[in-house]
């Protein structure tokens, strides 16, 4: 993690502040030690080398820190001079102090950012030289086909592209819509598996048949039963198929591959058609990435189920405030006893009340938050893309930004909706607004980090809900090693999550550095979990290699800007004005860095540069396997609804079945 | 002009109904008409049918307005009953009739906007298949060009071209610093006039040379001295021309050209190198249309330049409110005697104190205006910019946001910068303010059209600037047909001014549509005279086929948009909240409109489909000329400043000179 190093130096040096201190007001006490540790007091008489020993001698206490704080700075001067005096104002900026962390930290994370930015970059575009020949790679996706009455997708797509692209064209795959064969197919699934089952309990041992003796013979007849309906199922999924393959309903969309990747990326960047809404072009993703079911095709209809989207995520965001005003009520005792008065006897236990305020707040938040991600990848799933690993991208970032207003700024400005939007209306005061505020929620962050970060990634390692469904599943279904399935990183559930944390660190280190270790302890526990489930229990769904990248280095820009607001809105409160000032120019920084990385850095997580491409392209020419390779590529992108199926005849063999429809 | 057509049917309605107006209020008054105009009266007795004939009769009188006026609902209630008062009540509603006046226009407006936007792009199609094959379509800018060291830049971008793209790269040139070489050129220019003057002179009518008769002797030493210098002048650019093509300071920039314009397209939308900030590409401009001078090739400096002159255009937007403010001061005559008490008399005489108040202010301010177009340039010209088009149309967009900025904005808020800029950082309250001053500035912008418009298309007819430079010139200069320069027209002055006409129109038509028969009055009188001053005057100085309209097209969207936020303002301010919430809606849709449009045309504007491209490649293919074209596109982009010079050899044929240093 980008802050990790960070705080792994606040942190040791935290520990040997804290020792030195220890040491300090233990060996202090000795008084064989006054003449290091108090010369001053020894020499004016005021202090006795011989006192009488007690315990509280060896005990460390920070009573020395009152007494240095006590007296006036006229005393300081009366009894020191005024040389003291100034040394000691130069502690009276500490304010000052912050306003210098502000800065270094500002470019300390920006050089972070910028070189791993520029290390992330170096290995996506290693790891496109050292790739095997992938269909994707040649592979580009055209939709918004128009089509003339009388003439099919397949046949337009064809003319067309061996019109412009004679020598580079290879071959083209017209997506059909095929929800109704899926579902079909899907049913023949569910019923395959219950066969299995019953085939294969008359093998258990003799105990589990003596005991179900009584079933038996009606069991077989179920075999029997099952078989029959399977089979017909079959035959109507080839009859569809077939339907579908010759006349179905073709949608306007084709995934067309070129002999080169050199030729796909030219079709995919060059504007094809006079009209811009029309042979729309994107590069295809990875052929088990392709996400089948919402295939909507026509420019008009993504662009507007694209707005409808955007609108219900406003409103999403807007309404989930009122179970955090509630969770705000929890974590406010007086509120809560004024509303349900009855509670106030079970109130006063402190044993209850510092569960409620401490914990049951967060906790509550975290359940209502759980039912966030998917739902945001429902949205991102209706909104037009084609592929898994994009929907998961764009759910990330809608999980990110909900995040950011729902858990910050809601909990930290603590209002309704209105009064928020109120805030954002009035951009000049924000500032002062945040300045107040957000100190003032540093315990429930706090909170916050040690219930969602510490128990999340705990409860990460041990998976709660996987054991609990397969305690519950162990019973009844017998363990099929074929039939496991590897799960992958939910990533738009976990990348947010780190990069909220990210967010709170970066805005509290100057506010409430107390955060800190708690946060230090959740990224090296994180780390720790997230690399053992890596290597024990998730595959990669897809890879798209480094795309999330551009999502955490944005977050990361937005968490500084947001903590220079912050540092300008308690400079002003302060009534530090020049350091107010001075803070100025750093947001203007920021964003003019950010701007220059995404010049910089961006457009290689789009597209690969003509250098690469053709050079990548050069290597293949005289590999042997490329003819192998583009027989495959014609048939890589079909559907795989569309695919043969051999379920009954097969059975028997109790092999996994040919088709996996992952849907 | 889009306005226009909804203009006339304003105009033509407006003139109807007062001569409506006039025949009623002559009949009515004629007895032979009361049974028409008031039989009520008449079966009521209160008027009678007889009554003696006087000139009054004959004259229009508006007397019958204050008299249907004057009646309350009360009195209409008791003499007409409720039917009557219910339906008088629907006008109460003209507020009402506003709203209804803003949805259609804007629907109108959007109607034309797109149609308009449509129609441009297929002509913008139509000329690039008909037009010849022209040197920039097959050629693109490179910069950035990383070299290593001990290699020059045209040996850099040879290897890269023939490496990456052997089979379709034609040829490049290198550009150069040629600052200094153009210089000297310049001096040459002038000396050749001088010489070709004195040696013109003397074959002027013996009149006249009898008269320099004295002067004749010394003459011939002049020319004698002229050529010599001229000689050395030349010797020294040839010098200083191949210093500069052997060894010269290369810019890291080269205009590289292909062999088919699909193909330049392809080098140009691809990224060529591993790191985006190097090998950027650019479509070339037209060879005519380069602008040599500031030829920054690095992209660190381009993007701070860009910064900069971002910055300096900010700065000056906003420091010349100090101008406006003075102008508002001299519109409102008792700030200035309260100013300048000593003008008090002067200013009580009518004349003086209409010409201060309804004239002089426009006039100052214009001239101020005058001074803006230049400045603009000049920022465009060192913002890094490669093509004279490109600078303009930069220019274009600066002063018109100038101007609405500085003349609308600060006029009708009539507040200093930072009293605007508190009104910008406080968004909510914006359209009430707006509400507020907009229709009290009308008369300003009134005068405005009036000085601005009027007055100012009038002076591009007379082109008072040119032709009191003419009248100076010409006793001095000997007119020759061969040095007139025809001009080009400054669109970054005109387009701007028309666009603001447009935004008054749009925002003033329901507030004071008074000011649309002024708008009527310049935009027929400039249509006429624009038309003429380009049959007669301008020349194209280079062809961008369209490139200015997405310009009006968003200067358009704004005006909407801006009309908007006044409408709710108003219906905010007389309580008609329903209305204000039912206008709500027509921000976001023409947004939304403008969104759509941005997708749908705004691509055809930037390049060219690949569609376009290849069919217009086919058609060349068999062509005989393009052999020749081809041979002529390797030098089509050579600096004018290092082609070959010859004046001293043929200055007595007095033709003109081969080169044409335009800069």
């Amino acid at each position: 993690m980008l802050v990790s190093s960070l705080l792994t130096s606040v942190g040791i040096n935290l520990g040997l502040c804290i020792l030195f201190f220890m040491f300090y007001s233990i060996l202090k006490k000795q008084p064989g030690n006054f003449e290091v540790y108090a010369p001053r007091l020894l020499a004016e008489g005021k202090s006795k080398r011989l006192s009488h020993f007690n315990l509280e001698r060896l005990l460390p206490s920070p009573g020395w820190v009152r007494r240095a704080w006590q007296p006036s700075e006229e005393e300081l001067l009366s009894s020191s001079g005024l040389d003291t005096v100034v040394f000691m104002r130069i502690f009276i900026f500490r304010l000052w102090i912050h306003f210098c962390s502000v800065y270094i930290v500002t470019v300390w994370v920006c050089y972070l950012l910028y070189y791993e930015y520029k290390y992330i970059s170096l290995k996506r575009i290693a790891y496109f030289y050292s790739s095997k020949p992938q269909p994707h790679q040649f592979t580009i996706l055209v939709h918004s086909i128009p089509v003339s009455a009388g003439s099919s997708v397949g046949d337009t797509v064809e003319n067309f592209f061996t019109e412009y692209y004679p020598s580079t064209y290879l071959s083209n795959v017209v997506v059909r819509r095929t929800n109704r064969l899926r579902g079909l197919i899907n049913d023949a699934k569910k019923l395959y598996k219950k066969l299995v089952r019953l085939q294969s309990e008359p093998n258990q041992p003799k105990l589990k048949r003596g005991c179900c003796f009584g079933l038996f013979g009606q069991k077989v007849d179920l075999v029997d039963q099952y078989e029959k309906k399977l089979e017909d199922l079959e035959e109507n999924v080839r009859l569809e198929q077939s339907e579908v393959s010759l006349a179905g309903e073709d949608v306007r969309a084709a995934f067309v591959s070129f002999k080169s990747r050199y030729d796909a990326a030219v079709a995919f960047h060059l504007q094809q058609s006079i009209d811009p809404t029309q042979w729309v072009t994107e590069q295809a993703p990875e052929p088990h990435d392709v996400y089948w079911p919402f295939f909507s095709s026509s420019f008009m209809r993504r662009w507007i189920s694209k707005l409808l989207v955007i609108v219900a995520f406003v409103l999403l965001t807007i309404l989930f405030l009122i179970p955090v005003v509630i969770v705000q009520g929890l974590t406010n005792l007086n509120q809560l006893e004024t509303w349900l008065p009855f509670l106030k006897s079970i109130l006063t236990i402190t044993v209850v009340s510092e569960v409620i305020t401490g914990y049951l707040p967060s906790l509550i938040l975290q359940l209502f938050l759980k039912t966030v991600p998917p739902i945001m990848e429902f949205f991102s799933s209706i909104q037009g893309y084609i592929a898994l690993s994009d929907i998961e991208k764009s759910a990330c970032n809608k999980v990110l930004w909900f995040t950011i207003w729902n858990v910050f700024f809601a909990n930290v400005l603590s209002g309704s909706a209105l009064y928020l939007i109120n805030i954002i209306l009035d951009p000049k005061n924000i500032p002062a607004k945040l300045a107040v505020a957000v100190p003032a929620q540093a315990s429930f962050f706090i909170a916050y980090v040690v219930t969602s970060g510490w128990t999340g990634a705990s409860s990460e390692l041990f998976r709660v809900i996987p054991l609990i469904c397969s305690l519950i599943r162990k019973p009844f279904v017998k363990s099929e090693d074929d039939d496991i399935e590897v799960p992958s990183i939910p990533y738009h559930r976990e990348i947010p999550k780190i990069l909220f944390f990210g967010l709170l660190g970066i805005t509290y280190f100057f506010l409430a550095p107390l955060i800190l270790p708690f946060l230090l302890v959740y990224l090296c526990l994180g780390y720790i979990i997230y690399r053992n489930q890596f290597l024990n229990v998730y595959a990669p769904k897809y890879e798209t290699a480094g795309k999330f990248w551009p999502i955490v280095h944005n977050s990361m820009i937005f968490s500084l800007v947001l903590m220079h607001a912050i540092a300008i809105g308690i400079f002003t409160l302060k009534k530090l004005s020049i350091a107010s000032y001075l803070i100025f120019p750093l947001p203007v920084l920021t964003l003019l860095f950010n701007e220059y990385c995404r010049k910089r850095f961006l457009p290689i997580f789009i597209a690969y540069s003509a250098e690469s491409l053709i050079k990548r392209d050069r290597k293949d020419q005289n590999e042997p396997s490329m003819d192998e390779f583009f027989h495959e590529l014609v048939t890589a992108y079909q559907d795989p609804a569309l695919a043969p199926i051999r379920y009954s005849s097969n059975r028997d063999s109790l092999a996994s079945p040919l088709i996996s429809s992952e849907v």
